[in-house]
């Protein structure tokens, strides 16, 4: 029989990747991948029109762009015939929020709002919101919101509701042309499907919405702002639950992808919970690590009780029937990546060259010998800002320790152990909020790239991990949803597991924690404690920005 | 008539500086140096024994080949002949301890002492001697010995004593073989005038040596150690005071450095304090401030108290009359050589390059025209330990504010910041304790090289700055001394500050605060103190080594 495939579509905050997962053998059969031509939008328009330095968007017409290439791309290259594709699965960045009109058109294409800035995609790093989501903390704090529990207590810039906020007030005339705002994921399925659904999960993870419940309620919204409309009238569509069908391939969506018109098309997802799926962490006390640019911490659970700290508790949010928490790290490999191109000496650049290593692998190279008598510098991992669990994105990286003998492997050295302790906060987090993390899985661009940085995690976080083959473990999540979404008859929770537990991505690596070292971090980790609660009391330090 | 030069001679830790002046005009008429061929030696002696990491040493042939070369050079250079030399002066580094035998020769030159590393030089920055600092000090507390106090009631290990105490218990036969520790000031005086003298002003300024009591007493020596003999046994030679005579050149030397024998040598300085002499600031109020690869702040006063933080308070420390008050910071160009050399990556190295200017002035270039609102990060300027007023060698450097978007002119402009705080803290002392600065002369490598920093200087102190012209003032302030006792019939205070009067080097420029941009800067100095109030509480991190 000919073989059968399902497609997995990860878009990505730079481009978009594609994968066919083989739904006998888990095999990832075929991959391919697209730049977005206009990258991450922060100083201007593609028009010119220049934006503030905080903003972070980018252009509809990419994400278009790269759904038609990269599909095609794959069956062409790949050999494999439109209808082996038997259903397909989509992760987008989380809370990459679009305004699009009554036919589902992006407005940034809609004539007339190519220099507004607001109609274009908000990328989940756009920070232009902080002074809405500081408003809805107020307001929610004061009304004793219960979902504000739910999302640790804080709520983030980066969020859905803050940036449509932002858009309600700072761009009246996108705001009422718009018919709907929506997750990309949604604005994309609804490009592949013809039909406006929203995603249960993203819903839940990036706006608030619960169950039962739905999205805080249109009183909250009157009480931060009497004079405006509750912002989610503009939130559109029905709601499709985790791992369900959101609709079928359109013939003209399957023109542009070279598929068949008909595919069942999942409900999407966020990409880093995707990836939950991808390693096929289905158990309670299951954590997924997604290590790259930045790092998320997601954990199953039989209960969903909010954790201060760890910003969102939800149900079905990556594991049919269960909760998912999200706790993250605003910055891991963007931390070291702006230290190789900001601090490294041009030596150093001499050097990797001749070795033909990475500045990265040479860093790595030269501080792997270190004995912890020369380990003199601390630094507090805060160069983007705190996720979990301080919540503050205003804060700022602290390093301690300098002297005119300070090389630069020993600041890398002690930016990776710092990047580490504050994983081993939020586990800790977890743990100490009754959640103790059974089985870690490591994910994204970094566990497979730097055996040093995860042997030091397991040191310092005492547990053993897991590092999952797969390179694309969210596209590969996704293409598991579509693989479940495949089967006609069957959609149930027990159903959807049992394609998790089958396409899960095998393991290529395990780290086990050298107990000697462990001590040694765990004096260092008591320090780092030390310092960040210092750090951490407001007004210590004018920080960049009190506000968030 | 014919032009009569005096001559100064400035032992600096890389190379010796020699300068003809005009005794006459006060031009500086010739100028030459020579490098030392071992440099500073940390990792092994000349004969392959290494040596500890903390360690220091100077090489003493290095040093007389200067002295012939250099002399030698002002002469044949720019056609002076040796008659024309009417008088010498010499200042060497700070606490450069060298053992010596009876007949004054280097122990490190005496056969069967070249693997010994405590027969050579010890630098300023000899670090090797921490211990004993830590016992003396701790006994001189015990003890309520007075001098404490007027060291800063600390004892730091770059100081006299420790370094001799050092050698003493560690290398016995260095020690017994010895017939005296010298500062390397005056064994190359008793080289030059074939008599072993000590410098007064160096003695009070390094070894706690007080006019009419002498040194610490025998009774503190035994106390620290019965088992020793008082240290002191090996501190030989009779006391010259400042601007006084040592000595006439003796045959022997005038043939190596091609001079005619009898020329007056004046008792030597601390290289510092000479440049007190160099820049004219002779007055009570006066503050001369040397910054270059770390920073030395001397005051005149007409009491000699001491001050805490403020580690020496010498009568006749480097102006007649008066007592002399230093206080210092121990990096300034070394911290911030260390950025460039560590931190700028390869495209500041091209750029740079490119416009033909050194990496500090590129990113001098680069800051010159940030806002105080991108001034967002804080530093502590510790890179070296902390001199004054903290007294705390084991301190290291601390950065906050850093971000994702940090630029390497960010954290240079913060280095360059912190480094005028650090000053400024050093000048609240003195207020403090009763001595205004009035005026402020800065000379040393870095005022007439960063104009950018001089103004930063004055802002943050608000207090204006007069840059030396002389980029030698060490070296002019000994050959002002020289050309004092040239004078056979008078030595009084009154006539040598006659002579710095005429020959104080000129100013090139001055630097006035502006209070706009001081305002800014009294709130970040708060933020400053702040911070140095937290990381200096012991124990808040663990510091690179606890003890001095």
């Amino acid at each position: 029989m000919e073989k059968q495939y399902a497609l997995g579509l990860d878009y990505g905050t730079l481009s978009v990747r594609g994968i066919l997962l083989d739904m006998d053998t888990g095999e990832e059969a075929a991959v391919e991948s697209f730049e977005y031509p206009h990258k991450v939008l922060s100083k201007r328009l593609p028009d010119g029109t220049s934006i503030p330095h905080e903003y972070a968007l980018a252009v509809p017409q990419d994400y278009l762009e790269g759904l038609g290439k990269v599909v095609r791309s794959l069956l062409k290259n790949h050999e494999v015939k439109p209808e082996q594709i038997r259903g397909i699965g989509m992760d987008v960045t989380s809370a990459s929020v679009i305004p699009v009109n009554e036919e589902g058109i992006a407005m940034s294409m809609v004539p007339g709002f190519e220099s507004h800035p607001h109609s274009y995609i908000k990328l989940w790093k756009h920070h232009g919101a902080k002074e809405y989501a500081l408003r809805m903390e107020r307001t929610a704090r004061a009304r004793g919101e219960e979902w504000l529990s739910l999302v640790g207590g804080n709520i983030s810039c980066e969020m859905f509701i803050p940036k449509t906020l932002e858009t309600q007030e700072e761009d009246p005339e996108v705001y009422e042309r718009c018919s709907t705002f929506l997750e990309v994921g949604d604005w994309l399925t609804w490009y592949m499907t013809g039909t406006c659904t929203r995603s249960a999960s993203m819903a839940g993870c990036n706006s608030y919405y619960r169950r039962g419940i739905g999205y805080p309620s249109e009183d909250f919204f009157q009480a931060m702002n009497p004079e405006a409309e509750p912002v989610t009238k503009k939130y559109k569509g029905t709601f499709i639950a985790l791992g369900k069908r959101a609709g079928y391939l359109t013939e003209k969506a399957a023109e542009v992808m070279g598929l068949i018109p008909g595919i069942p098309v999942a409900s999407p997802m966020v990409d880093s919970h995707a990836s939950v799926v991808g390693a096929g962490a289905d158990r309670v006390g299951d954590m997924t690590a997604v290590i790259g640019t930045s790092a998320c911490y997601l954990m199953n659970s039989h209960t969903g009780e909010g954790i201060p700290g760890i910003y969102s508790s939800v149900y079905e949010a990556h594991i049919p029937d269960l909760f998912g928490y999200e706790g993250g790290q605003s910055c891991v490999g963007e931390c070291l990546d702006w230290f190789v191109k900001n601090c490294v000496p041009a030596s150093y650049e001499k050097e990797a060259k001749e070795q033909g290593i990475s500045i990265h692998g040479l860093l790595q190279d030269k501080i792997k010998d270190m004995k912890p008598e020369d380990w003199k510098i601390m630094a507090l991992d805060w160069w983007n800002g705190v996720r979990s669990p301080l919540m503050r994105p205003e804060l700022t990286g602290v390093m301690v320790g300098l002297t005119i003998h300070t090389k630069p492997e020993e600041i890398y050295r002690a930016l990776l152990e710092s990047l580490c302790f504050g994983a081993r906060i939020i586990i800790d987090t977890f743990y100490e909020a009754g959640h103790p993390v059974e089985r870690l899985f490591a994910t994204g661009g970094i566990p497979g790239k730097s055996p040093l940085m995860m042997q030091m995690l397991a040191d310092i976080c005492g547990i053993e991990i897991q590092v999952c083959e797969s390179r694309l473990a969210s596209a590969r999540g996704s293409a598991i949803m579509g693989a479940a979404v495949s089967d006609v008859t069957e959609q149930t929770a027990r159903a959807l597991k049992d394609w998790i537990h089958k396409l899960g991505s095998p393991m290529e690596a395990a780290y086990y924690p050298n107990y000697q070292r462990r001590d040694i971090y765990e004096e260092r980790y008591r320090q780092y404690r030390r310092l960040a609660d210092i750090f951490s009391q407001q007004g210590l330090v004018r920080q960049e920005d009190e506000i968030r």
